[in-house]
């Protein structure tokens, strides 16, 4: 089953004659919804995660440029750019302060847009005094290549004041989230957790399966596969005499780190097997 | 050492009280000049080699917009975007056909700037008749999950026209390249050779040696590893007594696929130990 399968048709407008791929299987039994992420936090995590974007700036003739820059942020989630004049983006950065970073999930394989991006948009800041020594101290300590030319006079240190944030979370799954609570919110503690997911892949599928049977309402698993995990659980894909279907299962409260996510994961199996017994 | 080590210091201005690290060690002998890709073979090549890359549209209140955007190309290089009016990119084009779009390197590890991206800026235009049949089956073809969604009415395809292009290979190495020349040069069919350089390092240090002690004229090399291959030839980092440098070797004639790569490095070999011995 690809995440096209799952793709919500929302506002989408499919002409006649276009036929849908099947909807998942619904569950057996009704569970109640469990916690994820908020945009917010999607947003602040996926911009924790990474080190590089794509920056638009206003190029001189209006069009609009795409570059890529590495960027760290402030503890509010603003980044913090530091580029020279001698490049196009540096240049228009100082010409016109309006600005966006997109920040996206690393993809390998056939579908690139089946995960997580964000695009921070606002304007861009040259910080001065203690904020300008914070910026600089913060930016040369996540890109160690910097601390070379940061100190060319052709490089200045910029802050993006976030506006407006745009999340998108693959098919169908995106959110708009306002500069307050793109401030406000954390990010996930937990980060990439793709090793956790391999390796509950590879070694746990029962404990997995009976996470799936005991909590998610398909009790008709026949097995489960994880497909990403965060602070406040992991995501599943079921499999069902009836089809497969993306599913979920929550951790009794929010964990703090990766160590946290194994504790959590092995007391859902305990539970979970309580409840098949 | 790394790429910073060996960044051209160029028009950066450098103030007073920074102090640069070394050059590297020139060689011991003068050799001639070793063919490399152009910076429009160099942009053709990217574009090629990647399905995913950062478009900068113009928002409605005047921001830049970055987002992230499958793209295939046609045979002259312009890159084809298939996008909904329902993302604020696609409301974006529809408005206002100025645009770029930026592709780079996927880069692992500490120096996120090391290594290649193309901007290719100009305007989209909407494909019709035959081309639009031509930018859809390249889309659907290589972009499979797009075979769904791109039948949907609020999706379009668009034909980024590229009328300027930007390369920056890494510290200090970029080009601008026109509109006509990188239409007509040819994506390098080595492509990524990365899986060939890794093989290079691990089996065959021996003749990587040689090679750069009968060509570079590092001929007190005490150790080469391979930092890159094309079509033209191999990037290496030599280590002698008097520092490290990074230098080249190049082949004969031009490699056309990785079969000729491995038969290339194989004759290179052969004809290094004909002059050492």
């Amino acid at each position: 089953m690809t995440d096209l399968q799952t793709m919500p048709m929302g506002d989408h407008r499919v002409p006649d004659g276009v036929s849908l791929p099947p909807a998942p299987p619904p569950p057996l039994e009704d569970v109640e919804p469990v916690q994820r992420r908020t945009p917010a936090e999607e947003a602040r995590t996926l911009v924790a995660q990474n080190r590089v974007g794509a920056l638009a700036s206003l190029s001189e003739d209006g069009v609009p440029w795409s570059s890529l820059v590495a960027y760290v942020t402030l503890d509010d989630g603003s980044p913090v750019l530091c580029v020279s004049t001698l490049a196009e983006h540096g240049r228009n950065l100082q010409r016109d302060q309006r600005a966006s970073l997109m920040v996206s999930h690393r993809v390998q394989g056939p579908d690139p847009l089946a995960k997580g991006r964000v695009t921070l948009a606002g304007h861009v800041e040259r910080p001065e005094g203690e904020l300008l020594e914070t910026a600089r101290a913060a930016y040369i300590d996540k890109v160690p290549s910097s601390s070379l030319y940061a100190l060319f006079d052709d490089f200045s240190f910029w802050v993006l004041r976030v506006e407006r944030v745009r999340w998108v979370g693959g098919y169908g799954v995106m959110d708009s989230v306002d500069a307050a609570s793109y401030a406000a919110a954390e990010p996930d503690p937990v980060g990439d957790a793709g090793g956790a997911v391999s390796h509950l892949n590879a070694d746990h599928a029962d404990a997995l399966l009976s996470m799936a049977r005991a909590f998610t309402g398909y009790t008709d698993a026949e097995s489960a596969r994880c497909t990403g995990a965060d602070r406040y659980g992991l995501d599943l894909m079921v499999a069902t005499p009836r089809g497969t279907a993306p599913t979920r299962v929550g951790f009794l409260e929010p964990v703090q780190d990766m160590d946290g996510l194994r504790q959590a994961t092995i007391e859902l199996t305990r539970r979970a097997e309580a409840v098949l017994a």
